[in-house]
């Protein structure tokens, strides 16, 4: 049975507006060590992964996960929608940082994909805050590790499709993380698919790699032309060819600039919040999704939390979703 | 018969560019006086009240007031989907700010009452800048004692229902008011209905006391689903209940925090202006609106003046439809 | 047959990440010579035309072709939604700014003239970038100029209708330029076509005179109620009655706020930029565009790039719609 | 006797925290009607003259009296150091705009220039708010027709000589009006005294211009040498030859950019607060100041109203001075 | 003995930049319950007071602590110029926030006091980060309380007095927290020493009042004329004669906004960082400080942290000169 | 005899308002290839090094360059205070930056060395913008190369010494280049004269390691005690035991945050421009400098270019100073 107590004083300082306190995502319990998630077994932990140097234009997403925790504005738990308490049916909690160091990839890498392999080995779902899109390769590498190499899934929502071989000779560019899982085998191209892609990159060569690997991709035109509801659902179906489950990957930029300015790669003509919203908890409702990443906030060219608040809203709607489908679940069961 | 006559100085002050000259709302005349009201016997007076000491996250509104006289870009007065003069139709005085004073919500509520009451008990209607939410309680108790004691309703824009007990212990909380007018028995909970609800506040008792008052409410899912049009169809049957008029309380929160950054408590996935301003008009024609409120502009979050045109268009189309509204009378009177 | 060799320096200033090396417009080859056109023979011609001194309300658009030039961000120049590589297609160049000077409307409106003449009277495409739309005076004057006077179209994107007789005494207001088109018969008012139209201006005696000259135009309003397909399939017919070409004008200010806040006269209510950037691609594409221009981008009221981009992608959006047009030309011809 | 009664409501709304009521500078009586100076009589009137339309740089200028008016801090009106009411010694009223057409100098001009000619003609001191620096061509040849045309002095704070011939051909430029007003004769350029200059600009031959008018300059380079008592002593002393009284015109980025970000041409290494405004209240306390003119306030360039509050003071310390120089002189008489 | 041992991935969380892992204050160990203060045995414990509801200008202190806990850069932690090793030399924790609750002073004032208390009562130093200058009176009233009721001093930096009766009929304004403290006697008035006085308030009466108290004060202008030096010498002295020590109490906007801009109630003229940070040494080692609070910090109006810098030095400051006081004192007893 | 003709067309480009035009440094004529350089045989040329991945904390330094060119505000080019037109003393022009590749060190680092390398070599000054100050290393050797491995001195403005071994693992980190530079002995340890260290870093031991090199260094400390007449006069001194001339290195984080917000790792308690300013001309024209780099120029965190235009000046004064260097030489001479 789980250990899941909090000291008086310190739960005075979680249970408080959101701007008090101890800064931690959404106000959950702060575990720092690998014994306490043994402990707790919380169903959701969050993992920061502060790491910036592999962004092609604008940096600063290394401040995402503190900015996440900080700065978010958390009204409140209840999901209208839902009718549930989200924080009741899922225990969530927070998992501190894996912590990176400037400049040095490798490093940061391996403080990654250990930290989140520390979560998801445990059959606890890591929620990884970014940091720029490049922490999805060690991210996904984990929780390939821990579910099944070449088994799972990734459904990708991103302006961009970051399958690149490299960018101006770095192979660990955030624009090259998915192509370095497919090469790897950690996630086979055919177990990809990717919603979003507008604007002009990346080029035609790229784009055909990606067809012979097999990967599935949704254009933000198509998104547009056949609304979000159709794509999706076909998405959905293409993603079910994952055995092992659904590592979900959600590049804020996919929402449009004028939504999430705080990014590095901003493309206009993105989508809405109050779209994107309903995406993710549709999937993670109806999707095995055992681990999520949130990447490329990038706080300094953020205003007034817009970007940061649709990250953790990003979040929260995940969690909800993996809450109803549980619930589902054992609806179905009876 | 009115007296409408301005100096030829202040007459010229008034009649400029926007950012020149005196600042008043939508640079119109300035009455400071309750003598002034009755020998101008304006159709619609603007009444500041600036107040935010009531605010749960972000404060900042009490600069609401003056950000909308000073701040606002007016481009002209000619409404091209009605082809009105907005300012013809109608005549709109700007009768200052009720005087509040930090942190002294008994004072500040009684002048914004009195203030609002001034207004409104002599036929006129207010439109109130707010200030946080909070504001709506005295504003609103104003009007229900001007035209009758539990017999306005309220249409209600926001993303949140503000209908506490209270927070944090504070019964004059920004997240309560609307729980305050029903408890006095100022409105009717039959008589409110609420549109724009989302995210994670309040939780399962308050929307179940609001069941209980017989309160309507349309969630921002409903409006996503139905559309905008169909729910307004139904709010307004709502609303037509209230035997003596509605109060028109519009929370800019209501849009999404894209469109309208400055304000407290912002909630993604709201709506867009192009569907709020003519909603506003269209609620505005249709309805017989006795008073609005247009609340939580907080400019220090603001940029670029986005919530604050945002909130003077809400106020300019109000106008437009209460004009049109009163054509159409005419019009079938004849 | 074209010289179109860069030195190896100069080459690898400009074939790099967008922030880095040479400002240039999309990074394109900077020509500063008439003569150097003649030698390049570009099929496209970017100018700048920094001036602001004709805005109603915010200034700063001077700074908006240094701004496209140096901040906008550019991820890469394939089209994938047309697939194709956007500058192979077509030649495109930087061809400097029209130089201005402050306070000075002569002087600055015949240096953009004539430059923006240098352009066209070649058969190069000019993409004029602004500055306020006080540019399009001289700029559609040199387009009429080189193409026929009185033969060319203009459909024009605008919250304005900028057809006033004068403002405040001003007859080269950014609000009157379409009007001295008119009058000057460089462009006949049934040739000019309006998009976006919304707000408080101008006033009914402006309409009555539009109509008299023949224009057409459709609100946002309409585009709201029979959606932009419909409403850009009128506009293009409408456009085909101009036997010259079609001069597109691009007032940034025809998006919502909330996407372009970097700008003069924001009018809450506008398109989205997921709808302007199809329906741009769709008109270069489907009409015989021989000249654009990109108006009323003023960088210090802008966040994050947020309209800076999106001007950028609309040039873009252009370049591909055009660069299909000749595709679609040259396969119906075989 | 003057006529200085306030009607109860306006009273109350101009007495009360600076960010509430109506927006008058330092919340002082408005008056509109020249008429009304006569009835009033004050001793100090306020005029803004929004024009910017000749800035080289950064424009913005425009919305400096409403900046000043609306978003300065006014934390009470008790000189600490002087240990007088401010606004018991001296009457000051707000006597609005002089209204500005964009784009037309000539009409601007004349608007500024008998405004100010109203108030200076009348014994009362104008203080004129920017705009940019341009305004003081046109306040200055009103103080010089209303004092003595040849006869006033100006004591000029800056960090640019503005005495070029032309700037760009535009001689209106806000580079130029002390040449105009040297070469109109309205002053004497051995009556003119600068302070702050810096920086590369004017070139040599403006500056051997100067000397050739009598001029005397003292650089920022001279301030940090000799500290600015013993400059502003000299500056006393030579200004002194003016026969009827003193213009003190105060660019405010003689201020460091650090202090006052929100100008249109700053300069790195200007003066601080703490300095600037002891040496206005010791020129307004030592010298007969019949007029004063604060320009360059460029708000959107603004941060957290830095630059606003600063220009703000300087309009407080100047009415100290002069009241405490009106004590000084009541003393010495006795 | 102490037990400060933390587990090893807590202290890795804590051992990094200070932009990841958790957000304590300069990344020192968190405790939450008063029974860790007595196990831990700490010298310094910081405190939070995010109340702000008695700002009478601008709000938003509320988000100070989360501010300098979260976005403060945290260099290192060797004090080059007393080459020491700060946190070697003391122990310092971040004990929490007190929890306030918005717009309700009794709750969060008995809240304030009784977290001070917890530290102060137990010896150890309590740094309080405000929130409003309203907070100094529960968290003196608590200090007193601990150390001796009427027999602490207060040195007090401001460029106000703070000292009013009430403001706008409010007496727990930050405006009059000094007033309160003395009216109950907590501390003396002939133990108050205030530094940095400036501008336009309080009125006279109120300087009077203090006179009549025996307070002391020195503004800016003097420390302008003689010298911070000299002034810091004389309020040592004068502050020699609290018996109990010393309640160093810092408002932020002693700064001059152009350092310190995210402020409520900025006022220009102040003082710089180079000198600020040196007084608060020198005071800290010369002077037996029992408790320090940092006040006045508003985020909203702040940019790139440059006041939440300042303030998170003046506790790092203030943490050396304590840490080099007991060396002297140790120095001395051998 | 060198060729430095411009086209007409480039000559009127760079010609006008500092906004407009081409976006060269200080509007200096552009060369991209080595070939160029011989034939103009310019005196100093610009080189842009647009790095910021080895920043320990706020990254945004590789839009420095950039922004230095396109965003600084060109007032003029006379020289107040020295009476000189800068650019007809020296000719300087812009050699565009060395292409980086971001997150690839290796590349860039080489990048850097060569393009510096084929300025220095030739005898040409080197102006090197940053960049994080990572790239002193590259830029350094490169110079040590040209002018004598082990014969160059560097004087160093800085909030930091930048002489740690490693951080986080990171040696190449923007805290360690000049370690790296002593370690290879490009530079000797008692070559190097460090000017403005402040706060909490390095630790002791990196201090004792700079010490046992030989290196001097003047804290801010020491600046403000003695003033920095005194302490350049020392550390012109000290630097005159270089026999190859002096690499001046600065760092524009030596300034207060306060003048220069847009840096990444921001100390308060720094210099004001109006002594740094000072003090470049004084070093550049006593001593004799063969390299500059100005870096730590971070725009994302610049507010209305006040960090950018003091860089730029840095530039300016420098070369204003070796001008009057060279004049000097020259009257010596005869
Ligand atoms: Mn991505
Ligand atoms: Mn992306
Ligand atoms: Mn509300
Ligand atoms: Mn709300
Ligand atoms: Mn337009
Ligand atoms: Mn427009
Ligand atoms: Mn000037
Ligand atoms: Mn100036
Ligand atoms: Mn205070
Ligand atoms: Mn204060
Ligand atoms: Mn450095
Ligand atoms: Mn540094």
């Amino acid at each position: 049975m789980p250990k899941r107590e909090l000291k008086p004083g310190m739960a005075s300082q979680l249970d408080t507006a959101s701007y008090q306190g101890i800064a931690t995502f959404a106000q959950r319990p702060l575990l720092t060590e690998p014994s306490e998630l043994d402990e707790w077994e919380p169903d959701i932990a969050i993992v920061g992964a502060p790491w910036d140097d592999s962004t092609t234009n604008r940096p600063g997403a290394r401040f995402g996960p503190r900015s996440l925790r900080a700065a978010a504005y958390g009204p409140g738990t209840y999901h209208m929608d839902y009718g549930i308490e989200i924080f009741e049916e899922l225990e969530v909690v927070d998992f501190g940082d894996a912590i990176c160091s400037h400049g040095m990839w490798e490093a940061s890498r391996s403080a990654i994909e250990e930290r989140v392999y520390e979560v998801a080995s445990r059959g606890i779902i890591p929620i990884v805050i970014g940091g720029d899109h490049a922490i999805t390769w060690p991210s996904a590498t984990a929780v390939a590790r821990a579910h099944g190499w070449g088994e799972i899934g990734i459904i990708h929502f991103d302006a961009h499709a970051d399958t690149a071989l490299e960018i101006d000779g770095n192979y660990a560019s955030h624009g090259t993380p998915m192509r370095r899982l497919i090469e790897s085998g950690a996630v086979q191209g055919r177990h990809f698919v990717q919603v979003g892609l507008r604007g002009y990159w990346p080029p035609a060569e790229t784009f055909e790699w990606m067809g012979e690997q097999g990967m599935r991709w949704h254009t933000m035109n198509e998104v547009f032309e056949r609304g979000h509801h159709a794509v999706i659902t076909d998405a959905i179906e293409e993603a079910s060819a994952s055995p092992k489950g659904i590592y979900l990957s959600i590049d804020i930029d996919v929402l449009d600039p004028g939504f999430a300015p705080g990014t590095g790669t901003p493309e206009p003509g993105g989508m809405a919040p109050v779209d994107l919203l309903r995406i993710i908890r549709r999937i993670t409702r109806e999707v095995n999704v055992v681990a999520i990443d949130i990447v490329e906030v990038s706080p300094p060219f953020d205003w007034a939390e817009l970007t940061i608040n649709n990250a953790h809203r990003c979040a929260l709607e995940s969690i909800a979703g993996i809450a109803m489908r549980r619930k589902d679940l054992r609806f179905a069961q009876k």
